[in-house]
């Protein structure tokens, strides 16, 4: 493979380097706050994030694992063609920068996106609401279902596991680098914002409508509670509530499942023509 | 709380006791298989079991924890007045017993139920089909959501985690004491069965028809593939192909997701009356 290796690669084997320093800070929220970066880990990943052009600052890579896999080096050279800056570390240092258990060969530091209201609301658009949503991996999974069943983006209230964590960038499946969302203080403040957008605000609760017979399909905003307490009080006081009608003796569903289920129903009865 | 303790509760403070090591081994598959019995713990779990009328052999509490919460004694008088067996254990003892990280008190080892084919099929019943499902907090959330979309039961292909392992038992939320499975060797012998009892045999696909069109509120079998390798190419030659239809550019659902709208697509369609 060697004379195949571009020029401008950059080969690491301190940990000190600044680069690595920054990358391995990401596993913290608060650095990917403040400097407005996540990292992406795992071929599939990385190169969907290239794909979708997504802003990168540097690509990492392990000395190691690109010598033994064919599909890292194709990653490094889309990488190239588009200008990102590719580091080689030896597999000590990309171990202080990889995330998961199981090595994946491949890292990128990418640049969140700013996201505006009017990226999320507009005549007919669906929003999914997340009110403290704990696990990671429930968030991304969230996200993702919000994306394939056609809402517009998701309200993030504070108390909401970060959708930039390497978790819920797993789970989200690349969902995370083009699917709208946008950070709330309070429930308050998202239920005027949804007022103002003209959103109808549902929430799920076992005596609301059942899902069918309530008119989901344009203009709704769903909330999703958090896992072991459902949603905020005023949620539940100021919007509608929506149930799925159940059989068997199980009490409820599963988070992800239900919000999933509430979801597809909107998109069925858009499908469907018209609300409901 | 002492005067409240019936006379009968065994106090054990051997890890030695041949309770305890039967407890402690149903960590271990071949232990379930071998014996039919599994291991529940926590308060809800077990105060379920209770409930439900499965058969216990034993109910095991740590003596810290029943000095300490009155939901416990609650639940062990409840198993009194039923005549189940309490083991009252050091809290050395209990640890050995118990599986979770986080302690919950109580365990109770229950006899697993013998479910036979006419169980699951019947005139109109719906099932699920798990090939190969192999993370057991996956497995358990389908079976939930297959009771709670009113399938009859599940046929589980060889591959599948126990469905009577700790995970899966946490994750079904007690469904697994009532909904009915039977384990198949193959996909042949699915097949088989599912042709003899009549159930049209339905597979996820990208390229299937689109859910909200295809006939799926009664007599049917659902087949949910591996999460990383799909279904057994049997069941695609075998079986006609379902999809749900996606917006965005995301390329797949969650398996417990996708498979819980097909099963919730089901239930409203039976809702609507007749099939689709």
């Amino acid at each position: 493979m060697q004379e195949k290796r571009a020029t401008n690669r950059i080969e690491i084997v301190s940990p000190d380097n600044k680069a690595v320093k920054l990358a391995a800070s990401l596993a913290e929220k608060k650095h990917r706050d403040a400097l407005g970066m996540y990292l992406v880990e795992g071929p599939n990943l990385v190169r969907e994030a290239l794909q979708q052009g997504i802003p990168i600052r540097f690509i990492f890579t392990g000395a190691e694992a690109l010598s033994r896999r064919a599909e890292i080096e194709e990653i490094l050279q889309l990488a190239e063609n588009s200008g990102s800056a590719v580091c080689v570390l030896s597999e000590r240092v990309f171990g202080k920068v990889s995330d998961t258990q199981t090595a994946q060969g491949i890292a990128a530091v990418c640049l969140k996106k700013a996201w505006r209201e009017e990226d999320l609301f507009f005549p007919g658009s669906c929003v999914l609401v997340c009110d403290r949503i704990q696990d990671p991996g429930n968030l991304g999974t969230l996200l993702r279902t919000a994306e394939s069943c056609g809402f517009s983006g998701a309200l993030l209230l504070k108390g909401c596991a970060d959708p930039y964590g390497p978790k819920a960038v797993r789970s989200s499946a690349g969902c995370v680098f083009r699917f709208p969302v946008l950070l709330c203080e309070s429930a308050g403040e998202a239920l005027d914002m949804l007022a103002r957008q003209r959103k109808r605000v549902w929430t799920a609760h076992m005596e609301g409508a059942p899902c069918w017979e309530a008119p989901l399909g344009k203009d709704i905003a769903l909330v999703v509670g958090n896992e072991g307490n459902g949603a905020d009080d005023a949620f539940l006081k100021g919007a509608d509530r929506v149930s799925i009608p159940m059989e068997g003796q199980a009490e409820s569903l599963n988070a992800a499942v239900a919000c999933g289920i509430l979801m597809y129903e909107s998109l069925r009865q858009r499908a469907a023509g018209g609300n409901k």
